[in-house]
């Protein structure tokens, strides 16, 4: 079944435009869209193979092609979804950038990503457990390295005297844990839009470790 | 079909066992501890009345005497949880309490009911969209109202000069998102056990509300 048309969100295939720069085709980035847009709306497992490839203007057989099976596709975009948000963590060195400005940018990049990121984000973190298990290790690791790299950042604020946390550990899950949140409740259109969210959660990081309330509160 | 034996998880069940005093039979409330389990592995709609009802020890036909659909059965269990997280933030009002500790203790016990409520919590909290549209009202109620108890106690510190958030929904929605994710990475026999990781959150929550780091931080 050839189609000329797609049924994919067009806001969910230009989020992921971006994202998608490193896959190797424009029909396997197609089967991407396709697949997370049925993925967040009817689950993993009520999703098949033929609706994925329907949804991206193309036979199963041309689906093959690009990706041996389901899982395939979802792993794709799961570890596409876990390198995106890991990125907004390894911010560059700004040498005139104090790590109190850094942490807040890092807080507000990584809630910000998950607010823009949805539905992507959404199945990236609820279907993880539909992957096989090998699979399941590779986004475990990168999952790991995240929470690594928050820590990495708490520790150098401890180490600079700015950061007071009763425990590096929870402090840096904790703030992980309230921007991932973000892909659960957040949609566009509600009381508060993504940057403003990201900019408020990124004060209430600072002060879970410890920081005074910010005095240049935006208005 | 009869069994003699469910293949129900006891943990799940014996978790449950507090929460399903309220519902009407013990068949529903095996129904209910059988759909959880299977929901939370395979998700609900790979999830057939026949695997429900197989797995709780009776026939489709006896299910359908306690619930119409496994739309209703899903409804059922969402909501006992819904109520019961929400139970966590109503708390008595004790006179000799600050409210200090009484925020701590609240945020400590909805951490906690989460940690230790997965895979209901977890249930409850991610298959809300295969809900109809008038269950999906009905939990929203609870949601805003939960969110509305908490901005509540946030404001009565905020008036008694002791909270200092920036922005008072921002806190409550941060600080329950924080204690809600813990359904998405918790897992018993990790490096925190539930006890200690609520008693951390409780800690980041009151530093997000202003409040000085703890002096008695518990060994």
């Amino acid at each position: 079944m050839m189609r000329d048309d797609t049924t994919t969100d067009p806001a969910v295939g230009e989020f992921m435009g971006g994202l998608l720069s490193g896959v190797s085709s424009e029909a396997a980035r197609r089967l991407i869209v396709a697949a997370v847009e049925a993925f967040a709306e009817r689950g993993y497992y009520a999703t098949t193979t033929r609706d994925i490839s329907a949804a991206a203007g193309m036979s199963p057989a041309a689906m093959y092609i690009h990706y041996s099976s389901k899982e395939a596709i979802l792993f794709a975009a799961t570890r596409i979804a876990h390198d995106a948000a890991q990125a907004t963590i390894t911010r560059p060195v700004l040498p005139t950038e104090s790590i109190e400005e850094r942490v807040r940018a890092i807080v507000r990049d990584f809630t910000r990503w998950h607010a823009d990121g949805a539905p992507l984000a959404r199945v990236a973190q609820y279907q993880r457990e539909a992957l096989s298990v090998e699979h399941q290790a590779v986004i475990a690791a990168i999952r790991r390295r995240t929470e690594t790299l928050m820590r990495t950042e708490i520790e150098a604020g401890v180490r600079a005297g700015v950061f007071h946390p009763r425990d590096v550990g929870s402090a840096a899950r904790a703030i992980l844990s309230m921007g991932i949140d973000v892909v659960r409740w957040f949609r566009p259109g509600g009381r508060m839009g993504a940057a403003e969210l990201a900019d408020q959660y990124a004060e209430l990081a600072l002060r879970m470790l410890g920081v005074p309330p910010s005095t240049d509160a935006p208005a």
